[in-house]
């Protein structure tokens, strides 16, 4: 193996990068260690990290909080553009990796350090989200994904390997899902889900959320203001998006919303199947689209349909960093200019029902839309609209159709 | 105006198509009206109305049962492909007009009819429907639209007209939201519903459906059979088509499933906004894309979802018969031949959950997508993958972003 | 007919906007027809068109030099993007239109001008295109359209009424090809491509440009600089973008480049024929493109091109003024930031070929590009990548071809 | 390295499959080595090919002849998808690839080979091409590509590596260009085309054509006859597609056609810059998009716009053998089925000029297009048409813009 004196590691405190420390010291001749742990809201205790990673064999620990930039560089542009993979994953684990990508790329520079770890597995989307994000930044940097290298194959070696090198970490046989955790969602693989005729088991998975039928049976109305594609308000009080995202995975979790089960394709080549929570996200997906419902135009409306899909693609992914995802980000910021005004929605046991769409900006007219008469419509004039709009069919038909 | 002998007219039996009657005879020199009603599954007494249709002046009606059609030929190859209209509704009138205007063509050849009526408004997407699918057929057929034609602007003036020309049917003022109903969905528009910033009484809306907060307590559980894209069975036991959708609109009527609250961009130009319940097609269509999530390789499912873009477009601008609408049914055909399989759902409360998906053709692996060992899959691979996959952005980093 | 006191006129001097006026003043009344008339480069005397005008019966002349405008914010953005129509339509009528109409509505405003008219035929795209400027404009404007509205049905008819209105202009009872001339283009219609079965006649109708036999037996080379997707040089001298195509329809023109024959299907729902001579834009496309080779990502390369044809949809149908239009800009613009270098091209009787491109922003290495060994592309990763890519192919032989 | 027993060789008698043979025998334990040669009328003696496999150690030459089915399932697909990459490469070598590796695989299972290996490097295209073909007939076949393997880098190593190991082929140190030559095309890169500033020197490289200087002074006039998009005639008489392509070459290239210079972007993920000849595809090409011009109706040009891009980066990535480039050739093959019709062509120093299509399933309605009357356009319904299309803009300006 090359020559490694500074590795910086990508650390959770979990199993996976507690071994993984000893572990690049051992294989790479005794280098040294510099974890970073960041806080993009996972919710759990990094008080006690920095004994942890430094009781493991690390030199330093970073620990980075990237919440505010998570949701204002990432989350946002995301949810402007209703990005969305296969239709129903909001992408919460994608846009965490190329987060930590840069930061890892930022501390190996400072620290002079001659490359990077991670803890993902070969398998999976995430290596290549830190790689691309890693190699956006730092084009030649040496980066070690020990689950690609080592001879451990499993949990129990992962802990055997841990007892062996006296990890000073609590250890568990007992399994339990694969979860990433972070502020805008929470993901749960494998044991029984790996197959997808198991029906998820709600009870033992759920953590952010009830299941619909443990939710409360009265609804919870809420209103949410945009502006200009961002959500500004709950309820006409001013939050921080990441206050938002905080109280509305609340009201979203409380009410059984945001609960997907699916079966998605990763980009290395294979299906997987996942359970994701994403209360908040859920419900702030779904008012961005009820208020662009109002304040685009039809035109604007259906290509966006169509980056929407790219754009989630691209980020599913992990290419964040790419001359693509920045050209489609400067369209979606285009035309959110007008995506302004306030949705009123219903939240009940599972359910988002609207309850109400308002905009400066709207686009509805309500003279137009009804029945009778009005200044801007002259029904006389659909007749010459679907004369020439249906031209190609009825020369086809008068040309062609006789034949 | 042109000299008109005989004309048939899309007659459904209400205010509107009755008036139409001695509208059309006394404004084309009293020629002769052949009423057409299409049985599509609206589930209305049809059985008065050919006394009824005569009553106020057509010589004749036609009673025609669409239903088979609709389903085999239309509402198939829209589930097929995932068709929707801006993300939300299931395109139910949508394919009712062209079907209603190929037999209006139809009937017009064999009564020798010189025109074809409608009772469509100036305003709306019905009657570019409607007139495409003439023309598709008929390029050089007259099509007289009474709404852009006569002086009648209002319902009030609908009923005065009536009363004068003693039309002999049941006139009330009360005003009620405007309907469409067939085997596949219920909308609703009009009143209330006609300001977006209002929430939906939905007590007095609902007729196929309940509203969440009134369904069962208990979840119903139901499992689909799919061959080749094509429902076939509900809980094993063969169906029907036309059978299914009628078995699980109960089912899904009953669970509160279906509901959808739009601000949509019609054909012609403005906004405007309805309410939809689709509650068994709500159903299939959530059932179908899990089946196909098994199926579908990502390449093509990634770009199905711009083909179900496009194609829910098509249907709803009432492009039915036209070459792109085929050559993307032949796309989507294609696409379907290994989707077969089942999908157990559960149903409770407006949510469909995924209680199970497996199928002969699944291309889901266990071995591969988890962690472990197997044969198929050497993890090495991924490094290889990732530095080529990545290679573009390293490459910008190293020759571009220096600069 | 409406009440109107004051039009003004989109004004050409030719046979058509010379007898609206005095149309116009028979038909609203002896109202006041203020006449415009655009400067877009067309080449021909203005000089004697103030006289003419009011000789006809305007009571006033505007001459508006619009070339800087047409090319900064019309041609520019459609370079940028590669919009073309149909594969080889460069929109050199299509987005002459918008920016006209634009120009109308100021001086409408201005003058307190209660209707704009226009000399376009109902069957052409021209009035779409003038009609949706003035109505992003002024959407309450009144439009007048003679066109659709007069009994003159030909040019015969045209001559007829002119000499019985006394106009002073030069009648000539020749018919002629159809044009369109700006900066960017000239285009030709009508007499004998009426028929697409038809050779056109280069010799009778060719004015910009010769054809390439007629072309010189010596090759052209010259070279041009781009800064971020804007044409700044021609062979290192620096020019304004309106003398860069003023200098390039001359070397084109004389090399016979260009020249596109083409069956297109217009906006109003029917297909015609045309010749368009474009040689200046024609190379500065190209010119482009080829830069853009260098300079642009795959990922954005690739998508790019689905923008380029919705662009020159967008462009084509007179849709400029829109929000879909103004996104798409934004995106283009993003992708624009790295497209400067230099493209040299080697101009011959009707081809251009490349004659070298470079770029300081180059993705091109020659030395990952070449056969040997680099220190950025392993070729060993060939492996990993191809088993990844074509994961899925194996998997579907695996689980389901043997079925 | 594993162990294998019997490989099947794809084999061309150049140098680089000639060493390939020896070094697997070496490599794997004596291994058979059966090679195979595809005619797919790269216009090379195929005669004293099998004396030299088995004077270089193969036991066995199999010679394919595969021309017809290159033309019937790929090139004519591609053809009527009019399949382009980068808008400019008509995908010579992409489409040979796929069904050389069909053949492999059914070799192999003939012959009860247990490894397929092929002479391609790391850093093309077409070993991902080769792989995934392969991958589609026999996905858990071992794969040897020598060139990621051993330790030779360049030619002269090459000679080397057969100087020591007897190779009894004629071996000459000179460079030359790499060349892909078959029925369709002549690919050519390497050398000093590595420096997309430089000029091809087109004297040295083109074989199939010449360059637009050295054509005759004089046109050549041809007809082309396609029947449901595919060509059938050539000036009224009968060939197969392959002799049509044969003798289109012939024609194209002594007139100078279908040369491209391209800097284009490979699937591994590196800009490459080559230059193609194309004489009889690229006038292939062209003539099919003119009888489209005249045969398809608007909407399904323009969505074959973007399949054709799809279809190109499909074919280009060698993902033949896959669900979407199937649904997408039933999207295509649809669309073909009035494709009919004569496109005459004049052929001038590298230029193609239309000079007449005619096609019993023409849209073009000469009556409609002009300017006059006519029965089936109604000029009047242009304004209503105007209004509608134009209805969001006004509501806009109304609604919005004022603010």
């Amino acid at each position: 193996m090359d020559k490694i004196k500074k590795v910086v590691l990508a650390y959770s405190g979990g199993l996976d990068t507690s071994i993984i420390i000893p572990w690049l010291k051992e294989n790479y001749d005794g280098c040294e260690v510099i974890a970073m742990a960041a806080d993009l809201g996972q919710g759990e205790e990094l008080s006690g990290l920095e004994e942890r990673a430094i009781g493991t064999g690390a030199s330093k620990l970073y620990i980075e909080d990237l919440k505010e930039e998570l949701v204002n560089e990432f989350i946002i542009p995301c949810l402007k553009a209703n990005a969305v993979y296969e239709g129903k994953y909001l992408l919460g684990t994608s846009f965490a990796r190329p987060i930590i990508a840069k930061r890892l790329v930022e501390i190996a520079a400072k620290e002079n350090a001659d490359a990077i770890a991670h803890g993902c597995t070969g398998k999976g989307n995430d290596q290549v989200r830190f790689e691309l994000g890693i190699k956006a930044f730092a084009p030649g940097m040496k980066i070690i994904a020990p689950w690609r290298l080592w001879d451990i194959k499993s949990r129990d070696e992962e802990i055997d390997y841990a007892i062996e090198k006296n990890i000073p970490i609590k250890l568990t046989r007992e399994t339990n899902y694969s979860k990433d955790r972070n502020l805008w969602h929470l993901s749960h693989e494998g044991l029984d889900l790996e197959d997808p005729a198991n029906e998820p088991m709600y009870d033992k998975i759920l953590e952010l959320s009830v299941s619909p039928e443990k939710a409360p049976d009265e609804p919870t109305y809420v209103t949410l203001s945009f502006e200009k594609g961002i959500p500004t308000k709950i309820d006409g009080v001013e939050y921080s998006p990441v206050e938002i995202i905080q109280k509305l995975n609340e009201l979203g979790g409380k009410n059984g919303i945001g609960i997907v089960d699916l079966v998605e394709n990763r980009l290395v080549g294979m299906k997987s199947r996942g359970v994701y929570e994403t209360p908040g996200g859920t419900i702030l997906y779904y008012a961005h689209k009820e208020i662009e419902s109002l304040c685009l135009d039809r035109e604007t409306a259906h290509y966006k349909e169509l980056v929407s899909v790219k754009f989630g693609e691209l980020v599913y992914f992990g290419q964040w960093y790419t001359p693509l995802r920045e050209a489609l980000s400067a369209f979606v910021d285009k035309t959110q200019e007008t995506v302004t005004g306030e949705v009123k929605l219903k939240l009940y046991k599972g359910n988002i029902l609207t309850a109400g769409i308002t905009s400066p900006y709207s686009l509805y007219s309500e003279e137009i839309a009804t029945f009778g008469e009005d200044e801007v419509y002259d029904q006389k004039d659909a007749e010459g609209f679907i004369n020439l709009f249906g031209l190609p069919i009825a020369v086809k038909a008068k040309l062609i159709d006789k034949k």
